[in-house]
């Protein structure tokens, strides 16, 4: 398989390569990685567009040379190639709670965050107009309160969807270095967050 | 097992009821429905918070007490209730395309529409301040250029990710009627987005 990547900081492709870590060694060596360069046009090339329509990275090529886009729907089709350990849950009842704290991570945190990015950093003022200056400094408050109230969820928990590491965490890892990256620090009174980032950061596939 | 659910217009519990719907009058029976006042803040009473810390509906409580919320995942859940028809797909390459499909739909033209209704929407300034009005109008060429992005994939398909009904179309439908009872109506030439609504629509689900 191949997987048309990014290098940091972007949040996406960085979510399969450490999903893929996780999975181990045999995962990793599976799936070739191809960079395409962002910052030189590559995602609006016919070759990438013809890959995926949306323009967006990471996809991921099967061995029947099918594309599949949207970062989680890449890493379920992985869990399916690669079962161990379980990142997706094993009963349909952990799979329904690791797919509602997944996106919740997503929904909360992500789009603020995401929002924030587009609308305020100035950085994307260069590339993406126009942008709605004031309402994306708004979302830095709703980032906020998202991490406040994950803070507390996040009481007496080891990973975000339980004992287990599970895809939720990756997702969250990613997010919070990102935002951390655009200016979007974690609250000093995280507590909870905080130290869930230090155990997930540890691990060694967070720097795959 | 109970839904907490809310009637039309709210688009989330519909999509929960349609997905029973089509599941079948077995697991219709299997859920009882408890409505929620949303415009009487039954959202937000300490009952509701408890079942759901983020104050949404539909949340699912399970034979055994627990509360699940996201819709997707509720019907996830569900999914391996009631597994016929599959909705969620069988193997593990339908079920991530499905995935993909279910996230397209939802991040590139729920998050528009989404944005419009609580920026631009004048029912959302009597209750949610403050909006960003020029950037939630902004979201309505989004949500068309998304549409039309749409209506080129749809080509030649029967639903929106291959022959079955999925996930992906209940997600479809309730978005796109919502976003017309918003003032987000489907352009005239999207005629396969126009087709595949009419195809759905007619189901006996679709009313649920």
């Amino acid at each position: 398989m191949k997987l048309y990547n990014a290098a940091m900081p972007a949040p996406n492709p960085r979510r399969v390569r450490m999903f893929l870590a996780e999975k181990g060694p045999k995962a990793v060596a599976a799936v070739e990685l191809v960079d395409v360069d962002i910052m030189k046009g590559g995602l609006r090339t016919p070759e990438h567009l013809a890959r995926n329509s949306v323009g967006q990275v990471p996809v991921l090529e099967l061995n029947d040379g099918t594309f599949l886009s949207e970062t989680v729907s890449i890493c379920r089709y992985l869990e399916g190639e690669f079962p161990d350990p379980p990142m997706f849950g094993r009963s349909p009842k952990e799979q329904a709670f690791i797919d509602q704290w997944t996106r919740r991570v997503e929904l909360r945190l992500g789009t603020p965050a995401g929002m924030f990015w587009r609308h305020a950093h100035p950085f994307t003022a260069k590339v993406v107009v126009p942008q709605y200056k004031e309402f994306g400094e708004s979302n830095r408050e709703h980032y906020n309160s998202a991490v406040k109230w994950l803070d507390k969820e996040l009481s007496g928990r080891i990973f975000v969807a339980g004992d287990d590491l599970t895809i939720a965490d990756i997702c969250l890892l990613s997010l919070v270095d990102f935002a951390d990256w655009i200016g979007l620090k974690l609250s000093p009174d995280a507590g909870n967050v905080k130290a869930w980032h230090e155990r997930v950061s540890a691990r060694p596939s967070a720097s795959a």
